[in-house]
């Protein structure tokens, strides 16, 4: 058995935006203090924790200091230097792993680690060069996307191939990275799963919501999935799998494309969400809860829905339309409070509790 | 038309202890910052607050300091030194207003606000000295209650008369404070109201919960309440009636003695209120981020029930249920992060959503 941190023990969090915001806040619903290590100033997570470092993760001292100011260490984003985790797992147990962060900081890693379990991903290849390009292209073909082995995130670092000719532009997008190339999947709709796994073993899953991005970032989750209840199941069983794989600790998303008799996997996230911030309305307990319970070697709480909800995105001006949200009784706002609007920025997002 | 506070604004809190904390973590969700004024250090809010101003509320410099660096100012308790609240306002809007808590921190004058509203009150007398109580005592009776006029909570500075024999006793117990005599009411349950009111004069009141005390300390709120429907609106119009009577912004706990026939007034709080922490799983929009709402000039948002709820306050050795009540599914904890557990200390709450 897994003794559980007492209420009152200080929890860790790598990376001050709104995720570290967020799991701040339900770190504070069991009583646990946060220490955020981020190196921005003025950081969504700051606003919400008993103490923001701030410092850069090349900085070994401040990553000690961090490490010996916290009794467990979680983070809020996966491209954590390789660096910073060699000190900090010295010091205090860091949750979720470093084989899960190894895995999913890499795309080819991750594609590898999902095939070898047995799960459907889309063809892929290694591109390290121009002629591996050319050579993946005559085996999986265009339409198909060039990404960043590493790094990316909203539609950062992918390059669209809509026939051969666009190769050269493609892998100049790339700016000299590891890239692989991943063949189109036609699918119907793009579904996520959110699951934790506690230090005890026990696994839980939210419901699967459908995901609907607009330019490579997510727009809108709705829960309950328009998903059979048979790959709603499949869909909650890979996820099991994937977090028993890796012998995870915390919260994981995990994308899955939906198409005409099976899932394939898209990619896992070994954090909280974007796709899973509708569980703060939907669930008596939501998925930062959810991860700090895991974290801190609680058990799990109930993730059960007890609300159908729609969460949507405020990306950049979409702020203009708080005042409306404010007065609308359905919703729940959920603002990240970051100083400058910028396009594309996730400035919040609203809940639309809808039964 | 009140022009709303902008998301990213700075919220004071006059006192750090468990509502200041949760009214903390609510401002977040609005995407504010909060300033936390309390003279204790390690408090509750400043877990959660983006600053903690640790300062004694006789520091001039401190109080000038704390408003000047916020947008508004509200508190968690309404025993507030009038010589701190004259040199805030001169800085800053203080919500909710002087008025109300000129009021509230006095029963005397609370019982002749609400007798002057046509309200009942349980019969009361003011007991300057010896020869007053003993005058009271003839008309009012016992069991009666004697209660310091000021500073009272949980029960503290109150004492029973059971006969007139008792007087002696009871006024030595107010260790020279000004004393109101309360006749005793003869009610079959305690229900509290916990309502806002907008700055634009709209009102919105949560459904009522019924309350169970021990030791004068709140042990469970459970909502709905077993009150006819017709005393559950009478409730909620005697919160509007109040709110409007003191031109109020921002959530007001309002308790009440169901008796035959009639609800009696006991206190008014000009705050959130521990009644009314069951809002946390039993409505999209909670006391607190009513609160924060108002005080902000926001709309006033959701507070229908979704769920029904039995709060229980986790008190003192209560904490040692935390490990069992964290495996029990229907139960949601709020933790204070209390360094130190002490008997009749409120270290946190539980909501048991109930269906």
């Amino acid at each position: 058995m897994t003794t559980p941190l007492p209420t009152g023990s200080t929890i860790g969090i790598l990376g001050g935006g709104q995720l570290g915001r967020m799991l701040s806040v339900a770190a504070s619903r069991l009583g646990f203090k946060t220490v955020i290590f981020e190196p921005g100033g003025d950081c969504p997570a700051s606003h919400v924790a008993n103490y923001h470092l701030q410092a850069s993760y090349d900085d070994e001292d401040a990553l000690k200091r961090f490490a010996e100011s916290v009794d467990v260490i979680t983070y809020e984003f996966e491209n954590i230097p390789t660096s910073a985790l060699d000190i900090l797992e010295q010091i205090k147990p860091i949750h979720p792993n470093r084989e899960a962060l190894r895995v999913s900081q890499d795309r080819l890693t991750e594609k590898t680690f999902l095939q070898g379990l047995g799960l459907t991903v889309a063809p892929f290849a290694d591109i390290p060069d121009r002629a591996a390009l050319d050579a993946a292209l005559d085996t999986i073909g265009t339409p198909s996307i060039l990404k960043t082995r590493r790094f990316g995130y909203d539609g950062k670092g992918q390059a669209r191939l809509k026939s051969p000719e666009d190769a050269e532009q493609a892998l100049a997008d790339m700016k000299g990275a590891p890239a692989v190339l991943e063949g189109f999947v036609d699918f119907s709709l793009e579904i996520s799963v959110i699951a934790a796994r506690s230090q005890d073993g026990q696994v839980s899953a939210f419901d699967p919501g459908e995901n609907v991005h607009e330019g490579g970032i997510l727009r809108t989750t709705t829960v309950p999935a328009k998903v059979p209840a048979r790959l709603q199941t499949d869909a909650v069983l890979m996820a099991g799998q994937i977090l028993n794989a890796l012998d995870y600790v915390g919260v994981m998303g995990l994308e899955l494309f939906v198409t005409p008799g099976k899932l394939i996997v898209n990619e896992i996230a070994p954090r909280v969400h974007n796709s899973g911030h509708w569980t703060q309305n939907g669930c008596t307990v939501d998925q930062f809860e959810q991860h700090i319970r895991a974290v801190a070697g609680w058990p799990l709480g109930n993730g059960a829905r007890h609300s159908d909800v729609v969460m949507e995105n405020l990306i950049g001006d979409d702020m203009d339309r708080v005042p409306d949200l404010a007065r609308d009784g359905a919703c729940a706002l959920h603002l990240y409070g970051k100083a400058e609007v910028k396009p594309g920025r996730k400035m919040g997002h609203v809940n639309r509790v809808t039964s």
